[in-house]
């Protein structure tokens, strides 16, 4: 046996603290990205899919767990289904001021919806779809919550291709082993 | 001394390099979720309780922290205080399509919570009262802010059994020991 | 060379065990704390100010990244923008119950916002400008989402001293060592 092959327990330490720093370096939990996405409107679809799609794009795992109202955001009809209400939202930028009860009256969802698909068109963000397009082709997984959906009465023929079904549990078996969680 | 005992650096590598992966596998901040419960109306309530049992049913530690209006979930009076507000949610499912003047009519948020416990039941969904009690017997921790109980005039007696009292550094100290961390 | 230094397996073991857990211990990632702002009236607007000042108080390196809605809590007129919205809100507390036709009057959100002032005086909460003002101090990383400023049409220079500007991606860069990640 050579003596340059042995090893003290100072340099035992040494070693072990450079492989320390490296793998902290390297966390897995670093490379994961776990969302829930709950709301159903227009606005809150984009934050979750732009994340998502962000995460991917930067060689990151991403996940999103669609819920109550977000399970609008993969389905079918989302084009539809995604609308902006104004009411009850005094930091949504209008024309002009006004109180909730013009911001409520019939056609005013309808109004605030296309105001804010023309303002997003014209600053050249995405739509929904392409976002949803560049998920699905970056591998982000779509997860359908299955308590919410059957609440709701959605069918899994509802939604688009490419999508998963799951429950709560899925969530956070995925959700453990990641450094970014967000519930949108 | 025997010569099998003696190590290289080699071999040193390669103990470090297993117990570095088998230690990250079992990451204490894998069993850890923290979540803050901020919204006070019944749709909201459901997010932080169902994940938390889930999450506890699976080995996971799980505290929720009640802040803002999400402290109505842990008042004696929650089923009185827990509405569900049509108006300023177009993704809220409503037996026929309606503008938010019409939503925001007297009777209108009873009319809404007594569908939304209706749909619940109906699909079998636990009500936040059964959520509660497993909550407490999984040994959930559920912390009430104090700061925001003094600002809307709360006291300790005006909650549940088993709730715990802190502030914001509560909150820190236990998330940041978690890998899932929800502001709900 | 002398026999203390010769050292054998299970005592490598046993070194790499105790670093690993003293590293555990000291995870860079148990220090950070990274939130996205997404909401623009002054009763959300607390929330990422609070945490963000108690975590860097206990020495934690916090981070907020404001898009949408939440641009307004850095914009310097904050304090005209930041109003409070009892319609859709249930939970919010009023003097006496009214339905969403009644708060949704013009001047409610004048009165409800003036109301929750003068209720986190009262009980001597930090104003959002007293909050912000230490979050500066306190070197908290205030980050103005460019994407959502282009959208809402603001300018670099509409916002407070201190203010950086980056998009969803150097948000993830920053979450992804940090083990508190909340969507307020």
């Amino acid at each position: 046996m050579l003596e340059t092959d042995q090893i003290t327990q100072d340099e035992v330490r040494q070693i072990v603290r450079e492989e320390i720093q490296r793998a902290f370096k390297k966390d897995p939990a670093k490379k994961k990205l776990s969302m829930v996405a709950s709301k159903g409107t227009l606005d809150w679809a984009y934050p979750p899919l732009i994340l998502a799609t962000a995460g991917a794009a930067a060689n990151m795992e991403a996940a999103i767990f669609f819920t109550f109202y977000g399970l609008n955001i993969i389905h079918k009809d989302f084009d539809k289904k995604l609308l902006v209400a104004p009411t009850g939202n005094p930091a949504m930028p209008m024309p002009v001021p006004m109180p909730d009860v013009i911001t409520g009256m019939p056609g005013m969802k309808t109004f605030a919806t296309g105001m804010m698909k023309s303002m997003f068109k014209k600053k050249g963000v995405a739509t929904i779809k392409e976002l949803l397009d560049v998920a699905v082709e970056l591998e982000v997984r779509l997860i359908a919550c299955q308590m919410t959906m059957d609440v709701f009465g959605f069918e899994e023929s509802d939604f688009i291709d490419g999508v998963e079904f799951g429950g709560a549990a899925a969530f956070l078996s995925d959700a453990r082993k990641s450094h970014v969680t967000l519930f949108i």
